[in-house]
């Protein structure tokens, strides 16, 4: 077994994309479950908090390498060990990738984690319903222009026919949506490569119910 | 004059990411503001719009090439232009760098953008209290962490003596702590290095109230 450990949790789209990364390149690791709501969640332990300050997950240890930030984790494995990279060499489609893996990894994604879900319900008073409203609204306004982008740039996948950090991206946001029950009928684009994305082998084993600490009451 | 035009706005903190990033490699450009109040916020504009769906500054049109995504942009310059590069090359610092600006970029900026807060004023009716407990909230979670970190990576910048891509993160992230009162006294070495790049002149330029659309009343 590789010295490879993810800390992550299974509901995590940022350690989801980092498990979908990990089994594109066909890299073993060992799983970590850091429960983020139990024990008020563990990500705030003295244990975690050393290997990484910020108290969010996901953290991957690589050979002794500490690295937390999931855009910069799957940056470290594609320059580490080549392979299909998720970012392409290629100067108009590499920051092509880029930006649009970034916004959904920064516009949208920050916004609707579960820390500032709490704090809209705890220091807010936020009903669920103005929960789910804002998480939606931001999913819904990044998906519009994802969707547009998309007009250019999609082949089987988001960018042309190879896989690529945006799709990384793409399919723990589809999770999401999902769950918060976003209706993503206005997306066909989105949702033909959603579509694709699904039968492929590393995304189905990085899925968060296929993961040993996913529990279903959570 | 260069063929490379920053859209962008002098309070927007990518932008003046952006504006640090050309400054530090003495890359000239011309600028155009999007107004992101006036006339319902400019980067709505259909012609905007069209430069990048996201509706988001800033956007870098360099060469012909359009680039979205402030961190995209700077990774774009770095590969590009060379120079001092913001993003090292050394395996550990490559990735301490990009997580570190990850940390700011990613985990506190996005919470506390313009469209952020007006929507929780508007769609939630979060009263002024309350957006600015929201928006330092984040500041100071954010710096918490950085602070930590800065104890081990610290030099005469954030990592080392070379300024790098957390540097050019942190000062408009100082920017918008001091703009909403964040008491920045418990945090002696992001002070440190606040006051070291304070005396840079490439900081010094992009400052928002040394650009042309900057608005004392905005």
């Amino acid at each position: 077994m590789a010295d490879r450990i993810l800390y992550g949790y299974w509901r995590s789209s940022a350690a989801y994309r980092v498990r979908i990364a990990l089994n594109l390149k066909g890299l073993d690791y060992q799983q970590r479950s850091v429960h983020l709501v139990n024990n008020g969640g563990e990500q705030h332990s003295a244990d975690y908090s050393q290997l990484n300050p910020n108290q969010l997950v996901p953290v991957l240890v690589d050979n002794g390498l500490v690295l937390n930030q999931s855009l910069t984790i799957i940056d470290y494995l594609d320059e580490e060990y080549g392979g299909g990279l998720l970012t392409p060499k290629g100067k108009e489609q590499r920051y092509l990738v880029k930006s649009m893996a970034q916004d959904i990894a920064i516009d949208i994604h920050p916004l609707n984690n579960l820390r500032v879900l709490q704090y809209l319900s705890g220091q807010m008073g936020a009903s669920d319903t103005d929960k789910q409203n804002w998480y939606r609204h931001w999913i819904e306004t990044g998906f519009e222009a994802l969707e547009q982008r998309l007009n250019k740039t999609r082949g089987r996948y988001s960018v042309g026919d190879e896989i690529s950090l945006v799709d990384v991206c793409l399919i723990p946001q589809i999770y999401n949506a999902k769950r918060f029950g976003v209706d993503l009928t206005p997306y066909p684009n989105i949702n033909l490569v959603t579509t694709s994305l699904y039968g492929v082998e590393a995304f189905i084993q990085a899925a968060p119910e296929m993961q040993p600490d996913a529990d279903a009451a959570g």
